[in-house]
């Protein structure tokens, strides 16, 4: 018999909960064991749960339970979760996060701790919900070198572009419709403003490049600035806009990552993924490109993933150590430095060098240039005001 | 210091030899000490490869090698390559391979063997070639009940379909053209009849629905009957036609698996999949759908796979052992048993109880029908003759 624990009963820990509850035989039949979930630390009133009697607010209780072997951190934010875990990792339990923050501010620390006590820290949920990601780009293509991860990571801006896209909505109109279907919070900023899309890259950047990367470094875009005339030029250009957290190595062993809204081909499979699911890429030397889709929140989709590293923690599988190593500022490289394709909207020919296409809307004209960096196309423009420039996904 | 062999220096092996060779550094950091390609079985001149010194003829050398910890299977079929995986199992040794039909015939057995002597048999190359798939399937996913597999794992058939549906080539012309481009072999047939994906299905269905499904038992058809009007009649109805593997489970236990050409509409991500690509969606009750995309063959992308096998094999992780049960016939449900969408292509008004939309083309017209069984719809046709009835996927 194992003992597991779960801090923070909302969205995701509660869909762990039932998880722990419903499945637990086939939980038992992968782990060899029954799991016992003994401690859901939660404030707020659980009674009519199945697991209400397993409720307690004393995080001691559980931090000195021997018992307890694996800790489920479902409580979010870098307050009290990251206090918690710290105080697991230190009592030798592993720790199962989704939590996205917790992870891009402080998974440098917190692996070094869980290494130096013998447990595991994993955090499969935090980057694509539901979708198995993180342990196939660490494990299953171990024998590639990873040059590019790049994908859609965040379901409330997708679900908005999609809703533009697809019915000509203005960003404002499909901002209120996802609030009003409770795809965006009140205070939508975190999600809108890639935020969480800047964290979720900073996890698969860490992972992907081996050094840790601060979400305060990686150049950040979010999608208030798209407007409907960017979506349908796009579409006449054959692409749709998305919202695209990259990261991409050089061939010097520096790279660069950054959340923007892109222009994406309608032939590439990421131009495909809408509402609110999540899809990444990822381009290994040897494999060529895989992508991984599904759905990237949600209570229990969050929670398959949770109770997958559960499991994978609870059977202690001489587990390769998920690490990386301390910030290297000297690799990370801006965007606007290296070049890339852009789309450009403005109002008269825009005439730029290498500009393959023009669409027109409304006497506006948009192209799609040849690869160009930041400064490049400035000076391209030379005092031309461009009312929008996206970069192109390839 | 680890040793691994290679069995057979074919398309497959030769990447495998690849890999241990230039990425020694990468997979030496995986598995935590280095790890040396100690032999090659091959009886080609390997003259001038950078393993040409490993390569030998004689399999005892490496079955008696105590330091040879896992062999690598790339040999193919089930004559040698069964006795030499049988025998390296025996011997204690880790068996990795990329050999689907090897697994579909003999997994159950060659399994149990493996856990009897305490090793592990792996075989993520032999689905989906690079994609990682099955142990997203069996670990990561570990907390779902499966409840559907189901997706393109014959790039062949694929890029055929594909070729038809983008430029109106016929089956024969299209064909021709893979085989110039030597995606197709001189004998088309286990590609083009469904074999390869038979083998693969049988694979993916034993670990989802845990009894052994042997090969004979899942209906298969393949390609050949496609025509370039049914290409052209789905798309006038929104779908692409793409040959599916599809393992379902029913409410009551039971399952059905089969291989057949489908309708795919355009708005599902599999529609999507073009050329020699693969994709497996997987449906779980905790994480809903996802999907798995990537190259579905090759030569490095299956040797990404065999060698991440073969770094978990060599790690030893207390690996959960994969297993499944022996047949279980009572569980198997033939598709026709069931209901599905039909499409179907005649001559004149087909006017099929619950048929929803109707295009037409040089006479002859089309329709999706309602969910009824081949039964059912051999009766609503009342012995007017259908041209082509494929099953829609939803």
């Amino acid at each position: 018999m194992k003992s597991v624990a779960i801090l923070g009963c909302g969205v995701v820990g509660s869909g762990v909960a039932r998880l722990f509850t419903d499945s637990a035989a086939r939980i038992a039949k992968a782990v060899g064991e029954p799991v016992e979930l003994k401690y859901v630390l939660e404030r707020r009133d659980c009674s009519g749960e199945p697991w209400a009697g397993r409720v307690t607010e004393d995080f001691d209780l559980i931090e000195s339970d021997p018992a307890v072997s694996v800790v489920c951190e479902c409580m979010g934010g870098v307050g009290a979760a990251y206090q918690f875990v710290r105080r697991s990792l230190l009592a030798g339990k592993s720790v199962v996060t989704s939590n996205k923050q917790l992870i891009a501010e402080h998974g440098l620390e917190l692996l070094e701790l869980a290494r130096a006590r013998d447990a595991f820290l994993l955090f499969e949920a935090s980057v694509g919900g539901g979708i198995p990601l993180l342990r196939p780009l660490t494990d299953e293509l171990a024998a590639n070198r990873i040059d590019e991860v790049f994908g859609i990571v965040n379901g409330t801006t997708n679900y908005i572009l999609t809703q533009m896209i697809a019915h000509g909505k203005s960003f404002a109109e499909a901002l209120r419709e996802a609030q009003a279907l409770g795809y965006a919070e009140a205070d939508p900023s975190a999600d809108v403003d890639g935020v969480d899309a800047q964290r979720k890259l900073c996890i698969l950047t860490d992972l992907a490049f081996g050094s840790n990367v601060p979400p305060e470094t990686v150049p950040t875009e979010g999608i208030g600035g798209v407007t409907a005339a960017d979506v349908a030029l796009a579409a006449s250009l054959g692409c749709a806009v998305k919202l695209i957290a990259h990261a991409k190595s050089l061939p010097d062993g520096r790279f660069t990552a950054f959340v923007a809204p892109r222009l994406v081909p309608e032939t590439a499979m990421l131009s495909q993924v809408s509402g609110v699911m999540n899809a990444v890429a990822v381009r290994g030397d040897a494999v060529g490109e895989c992508l991984f889709y599904g759905p990237g929140a949600g209570s229990l989709p969050t929670a398959s993933a949770v109770v997958g590293d559960a499991v994978d923690a609870l059977r202690r599988v001489g587990r390769k150590y998920i690490d990386w190593g301390p910030e290297q500022p000297e690799r990370f490289v801006h965007p606007d430095a290296l070049p890339w394709r852009w789309y450009v909207r403005g109002r008269g020919a825009l005439a730029l060098p290498g500009a393959e296409t023009v669409a027109a809307a409304g006497g506006e004209t948009a192209c799609l240039t040849g690869p160009m960096t930041r400064a490049e196309l400035d000076a391209a423009l030379h005092g031309r005001e461009a009312l929008a420039c996206l970069r192109v996904l390839e």
